[in-house]
């Protein structure tokens, strides 16, 4: 059996985040926890199939994970994942076929499920199907009175579902070329040709279950996502690795994986699960309030406050800052901020007393401008989101629900409530009033204030 | 004897605080206060004057305190005083009456006094005077040779007073239909008909005393008047209730009443006199420096500071927060905020980084504006007064002496100077440049600075 | 033996510092470091020349230590050093003399070297050379083939330099009249009177020895040499005074000389090599992270932290203020803010919330504006430099690089991106938008929050 890795798509709604696929949680991409999610569960033989943009950085992690497997390259992303499985069929044979996205992340246990399902003889392919409460933009299911699938509708919209049940892109097919075979002949004018071969193939008689699945889910559509998805790694990490109780933990119960290369100082306060990575330094009355994630040779300074918060690798979370509930890459460096409920890219820099709001005065849902459409969050709290090597300038507000694409630059004192492309710079238009200064300062005022902080 | 308690008025000048008579302290409206206070020195028989406006209120007040006096709704505020004594005549007979208002806050021991006076039988009546060294606008007390009352001018205007002694409202009078008489003849074309009336009686032979008094009073005329009142409120409390020393008090002498149903980190400093109620947590590195009072199930948070505050129930005084010699009603949400001399009107949240300015660069007196006209706090620290569900945006800038509404918004980054009225929205125009970014980051610059970070 | 103080000069490179000579540093002015430094090798016998501006303040500091020296206020400040010499000379008979410029700060073992200069007799004169780097706007000695000077030239720049030896303003002469003779003679149309003087007695074959020195030196002709200087100054003073280790200190080797007289919390941390004086309160949760000197009688408040910087006295650096490698003179208050890199006059003031930008956006180096010249300070971090009793408003930010003229105040809010000169007000035209406000708060939103905080 292969397993075959999609990793091909450009996501325009998670601008300014390029590419989830590489985006490191805990110290890894995306793809690398995908990929040994699979190998633990028993998957080899992958097939990764990557685009042009991301080629590079696959190869870089193949060789990291000492891997050989073939890493194609989409030709035409357009074909999406009908395209993909297309371009990788010269790979695969007549053989079965696991079809996993690198992104949909889920709970491990389901692929040793599937792996139980696999031995049965009652199907001819199975997809992993999760039920949905509320209107999810992906492929919902329509099974047939026997259960099994009869249609795949795509992105049907919010009214129109066929059922509650979204597939999952992990999908098995017992001969590969079944499939490949019903794509190559699929016709559509949507952007549905991998669903209308699936819905072929159900119309001619194949039989596909639908495994129902209820543990965790985190497609990555909108770069809000990813304040979910650093969490569920986490716990996942904390339950796969031995656990250490920290002596000095508040939090019984807690499991804290902190590095005997790491400093923490003994005024420094670490409670609730927590990994803390090798060379990170916890200053004094620094507070670490889990569950956190903080990668290698960051720094969390004096009076910092991280909690619920995933820190990358050689950061600065300066002095006072506080960072909530919110995911922070690698590289960033902050000082005196509140970085709330935001998704922070690669190298960015915040000034002192710049402040993401994360809360509307009105403390309705924040919504989200997503390819010049409003998107509703569903969240009452969310702060900014980031590309990589943004700096914003001191005293900054930037209001909740703003994106600020790569390389931008956004100037200091500035209310920022707009989103902002990639390479911008972006000043205020200050007009200031100099006048000749008439006040008399009276020493008596000031000398009176100093006897009261006295006594 | 009767207990007129006068709880009717509506003051203008203490916009936005809609009725001082409700407003809490230490988890009580300051009615109750004073009820308890007169229940405490053995005064009973209450008849209560309010308005429409907080009749309700007033109702519940009663249910809540198990009290069965008559509740009057008062029709005619405009008769002021005069209009609540005849409103209530009906419900006296020839006794003797005592009538206070319900925010004339004065330390109980003048009440103790006055069963004493009521005794001896030299006097027709008697009011609580009070020399005052600085002009107040209220009823100045001109005295015959005998020591009586000879007349009450009713604001006379600074330089105008007919003695330094003005008038509490806690009248005595024998028979309170003699009163009732004199105000249902008196004619004035002024805001002044009691004082005329009393005068009249005066001049008709009606012997009544002046019954000098220097301890605490405190009239809630203007809004900061509010910032002394709490700290009395305290004190009398701390005396009154059983003392608890709190051993970790680094503040020996301290009374600290901490409720056991309060949650205090062992790593918060608590300091000088506070009352914590029941259901506060106080977290990690906060530090509460009395004479503090914290209502019911507020959270003190991580590195915030409380020092010389009242802070309501249900509040969170978030991260980084300091609070200073303010009043903060209930339910009140501040995050990273600087709080210094200012009235917090209940529901009202502050963004992170929001500042209340409370001294003038020129460090001179700060004016008020209260109705259409400029008023000396006589203060030169005073900072924001706000009424209440007020919402103020990140990083706004609060001038000192500022007035909110009920229900405004303040947008973030807005440096606000002027008062605003009650449900209003501001924000900035804010303009940006936005222009291509040209800058290339140097690596190495950003390298070094890390490299500085580590040594 | 006579030793020739020159402590004349204005200095308008370093406006809005007024007087070198006179900021204090430790406690002192600089001019009496530089004065016990010669007494302490041995030097006394002082001539002070000063100008009609500072003339009262060195009246006053001869008074307090105690000196009996002549001060002389040289009339014609154009005439820069050789004006000073020149109306020294009444002064001095045929005696040795040795020239030492105020605020050019050594290391005093220099001193130590020239007693023993002094008592060869191979040559007429000798002046202290240092080996610079990179251009530095001073005196360049070119020497000749036995190595005496051949001639001095002011001033060249930068890639005309004769050789890399500057001149440090230590020079002594056997016979001071030679000197006086040549200065009345020299003739010249640039600012280079004394250096003409001095290469004419060259070339008529006076031997003028250059005593090359490596060791510390600091010109204070920009502003931000100050932040090298103090530093200087409190490790010497840390080799001179008997050390006290610490018990507390988390810092082994540092040497902390901590007054009786200070007030330090237990609660509050002290790392590295500090000086704390008298009457210094240290509160709860404070940090001091040495390099630091903090002055008589200066509060340094709850969560406040100062590292690598020197702290005048009667500060106030209030809550959670940072002051990180600055120099801040005395009486100066802060609340809340990050001072960066800065030099801060005496009796500035900032609100809370204000800022010192220390880092542009792009990382390069900070250019300061002086005399309407561009100067690149060599830094890429540099915050403000203050005169003195500014007064900067709430949440103001200011930008790197900028200076801000005495008795000028800056409004709250405003972003100050240009230098601003003495005695001005300066305030944002803000504009605001008042609509009225239909937001309805659904409070089930934040009683969700409440109990968010309570899990």
């Amino acid at each position: 059996m292969k397993t075959l890795i999609l990793a091909a798509g450009k996501s325009k709604r998670l601008k300014p985040i390029e590419d989830k696929n590489l985006m490191p949680f805990l110290g890894k991409p995306l793809a690398q926890h995908q990929l040994e999610t699979l190998q633990k569960a028993g998957f080899g033989d992958f097939i990764f199939i990557c685009g042009e943009h991301n080629h590079k950085e696959f190869q870089a992690l193949k060789k990291k994970m000492h891997l050989s497997m073939p890493i194609i390259i989409q030709e035409d992303l357009s074909l999406g994942m009908a395209g993909a499985v297309m371009q990788a069929s010269p790979y695969i044979g007549k053989e079965p076929i696991l079809i996993v996205s690198s992104n949909d992340i889920v709970d491990g246990k389901i692929f040793e499920t599937l792996k139980t399902e696999y031995k049965k003889k009652d199907a001819d392919g199975f997809m992993v199907a999760r039920h949905v409460s509320e209107y999810f933009p992906g492929g919902y299911l329509k099974l047939n009175k026997r259960g099994f699938i009869e249609k795949i509708i795509e992105k049907p919209g919010e009214g129109n579902e066929p059922s509650k049940l979204v597939n999952i892109v992990i999908h098995f097919y017992k001969n590969a070329q079944d499939l490949v075979k019903y794509l190559k002949t699929a016709k559509t004018n949507r952007d549905d040709l991998y669903e209308t071969a699936v819905s072929n193939m159900a119309r001619d008689g194949f039989r596909i279950k639908a495994i129902k699945y209820d543990g965790f889910w985190q497609a990555v559509k909108y770069p809000w996502h990813v304040l979910e998805l650093w969490k569920f790694l986490l716990e996942n990490a904390l339950d796969k690795k031995s656990k250490i109780q920290n002596p000095k933990s508040k939090s019984r119960g807690a499991t804290q994986i902190i590095s005997k290369k790491a400093e923490i100082s003994k005024y420094a306060i670490i409670k609730g699960d927590v990994i803390i990575e090798d060379g990170v330094r916890v200053l004094e009355h620094a507070i670490i309030n889990g569950p956190c994630y903080i990668g290698k040779n960051t720094l969390i300074a004096n009076y910092a406050m991280v909690r619920d918060s995933h820190i990358g690798e050689n950061c600065v979370i300066g002095k006072s800052t506080e960072v909530a509930r919110s995911y922070v890459g690698n590289g960033v460096w902050m000082h005196s901020n509140y970085v709330g409920d935001s998704v922070i890219g690669d190298g960015t820099s915040f000034g002192a007393g710049a402040i993401t709001g994360n809360l509307r005065l009105d403390e309705k849902n924040i919504p989200v401008k997503i390819n010049g459409e409003k998107v509703d969050s569903q969240r009452n709290k969310l702060g900014v989101i980031t590309g990589k090597n943004v700096r914003v300038g001191i005293n900054a507000s930037i209001m909740p629900g703003v994106k600020i694409g790569n390389n931008s630059f956004i100037g200091s004192g500035i209310v920022l409530a707009e989103n902002i492309d990639d390479n911008k710079f972006v000043t205020g238009k200050w007009e200031l009033k100099i006048a000749e200064n008439k006040a008399e300062l009276d020493k008596s005022a000031r000398e009176e204030m100093a006897k009261k902080l006295k006594s």
